[in-house]
């Protein structure tokens, strides 16, 4: 299990308003049907790492489907195989435990 | 008014578990009274940037002052001038109604 | 063609030094044929973005083969569309004209 | 002695070429004497960590000097304390010699 955060921006686009973009590439991340939040500077995704990069190209893919000529897009990937409870309420869960002491 | 988000990152901590790093960098950003958001890949801050990056400057020096030896801090503003609303509850907002179109 | 920054940094190793693993995963790029360029910071790719995806997906795995039990990989990915120029060198020599200037 | 690595990307141009703000980014940080190196996907700055994110503050605010609207900077810092040789080419030489084994 992974967690990947991700920020997709199209370049290039004349106004700097890129809401438009960044809803399109979350529909198809909500059609993959992976378990995901949507933050105010990206979408944190969890689940098998090989799943998740074949969305991620996808997602890639769809601001130049709206007519993007370039397109940035950023993944951080923290996988973790000595845990069975790597996911993102596990992560937050130890956080916020170790923030109450 | 900027948007950032904030990843800190402990490296050689002999575990691979970096939870306690996390949650006493989130005091040090607690402590200074910005609005943020905990996720669960990173911090969510905003507000002015001069005032987020001596915050950040803080609490990229914390896990030092907790024995680690060398810190990766990863970092992304997001800094718009055109616009009023340029906060975390707006750029969710914005998603948010185009999600719905 | 795109271009493509990654870092590949394993967590909770027993020092802080992790020059070892990275010299193992650049060595897995190095046997793709991919045109790269090994920096301080991190590894910049250039070529289809498929395939640079498939080998970073390898790379992102050999720590693991090397005993890291946790690996951070951060991927930035420039494709542009617009113009046949989109390499390294292209990007480098644009840049340098502008400083000239 | 910390490394940097730092990308400065305007949103909402009029056309996907940014080498123009790159440039006048990269001159402002050449101005400020620290030790530096361009790449194609951002730049490489060694120094005094202090020195280092007051010239990144100064570089990030100038291609709102050159009218962009929007402005999303990337960093990445590396800081290593317990080590005299945490510089550009000392990471460099570390992991080539690993390379070479």
């Amino acid at each position: 299990m992974a967690i990947v955060f991700l920020t997709i921006t199209p370049l290039g686009t004349a106004t700097p308003s890129v809401s438009r973009y960044v809803a399109g590439v979350e529909k198809v991340l909500q059609a993959s049907g992976l378990k995901s939040q949507l933050t105010a500077m990206g979408t944190i995704i969890e689940g098998d790492l090989d799943q998740i990069l074949r969305v991620v190209r996808q997602m890639h893919e769809h601001p130049f489907s709206q007519g993007a000529l370039r397109v940035s897009t950023s993944l951080r990937i923290d996988d973790r195989r000595d845990k069975k409870d790597h996911t993102i309420a596990g992560k937050m869960r130890s956080v916020e435990e170790k923030l109450r002491e």
